[in-house]
């Protein structure tokens, strides 16, 4: 299935961040044709930045290579439920169709927390929530039972 | 008048913007001693990025200037009111003060489509609206005049 063949690709790139010592997240953006524009992981504590979330790496690398900050006909695929800045970054990129794996709750803004994409802002994308659910939530218990002991 | 004295500065990146065929937004974020940590303005064509924000580019640097992706104690300063991205990149860097000059009734989302600091977050800014609010807005009609002719 091909939302799964994404998704095992953003793991990887979640595994890398958990490799790093970063929150596990992993984001793949795919084309119409199954081209791969972009990924990206978390790398918060290593860069320091607020802005270190895999989804916005995923997105600058994908409008880069597109040359053009409109994704149309592109795909998201990210391990865990996007947090309202990636979610809004997804909106900005006009971006059709995302695919999480894992549900945040604390900040996850594609129906935990709020539904951002229901909101007027003139794009609502598609969402498909749960692809890998498991593999992606427990990779996230791992690291934070990790960090715990 | 502190919050006018660092949304001047926010202007003249705006008009840097201006200069530069950008939607003209400018933002700037100043700590606790009013010493500036961050900077940016509107890049989003001549980057073709989705990410081309002026906040971003502001809390990057800020981030960048403090060696944390906490920005604790800052206040961000922004000509137009943020979009969903920019707010919730205010909540990821935890930004406990938001002063913006003009609203926004497509994106904004301190109050116009959403108030995204409502939610349920865990992280509250202040929000003050409307700061030298006649200048910031009379630019935005200025580049949108000159767009259409």
């Amino acid at each position: 299935m091909e939302q799964e063949k994404f998704m095992r690709l953003a793991l990887e790139q979640a595994k890398q961040a958990y490799e790093e010592g970063e929150i596990p997240v992993g984001c793949i953006i795919a084309d119409e044709n199954g081209n791969i524009l972009g990924s990206g992981r978390n790398t918060r504590e290593q860069r320091r930045s607020a802005l270190g979330h895999a989804e916005l790496a995923a997105i600058e690398e994908a409008c880069n290579s597109k040359g053009d900050w409109r994704l149309e006909g592109c795909t998201i695929y990210v391990t865990l439920e996007p947090c309202p800045m990636c979610a809004g970054a997804i909106i900005n990129a006009r971006i059709p169709r995302v695919v999480f794996g894992a549900r945040e709750e604390n900040f996850g803004s594609c129906g935990s927390v709020i539904d951002l994409f229901s909101e007027q802002y003139g794009h609502r994308p598609a969402v498909y929530g749960g692809v890998l659910e498991s593999e992606c939530s427990e990779l996230m218990r791992s690291f934070f039972k990790k960090m715990r002991e």
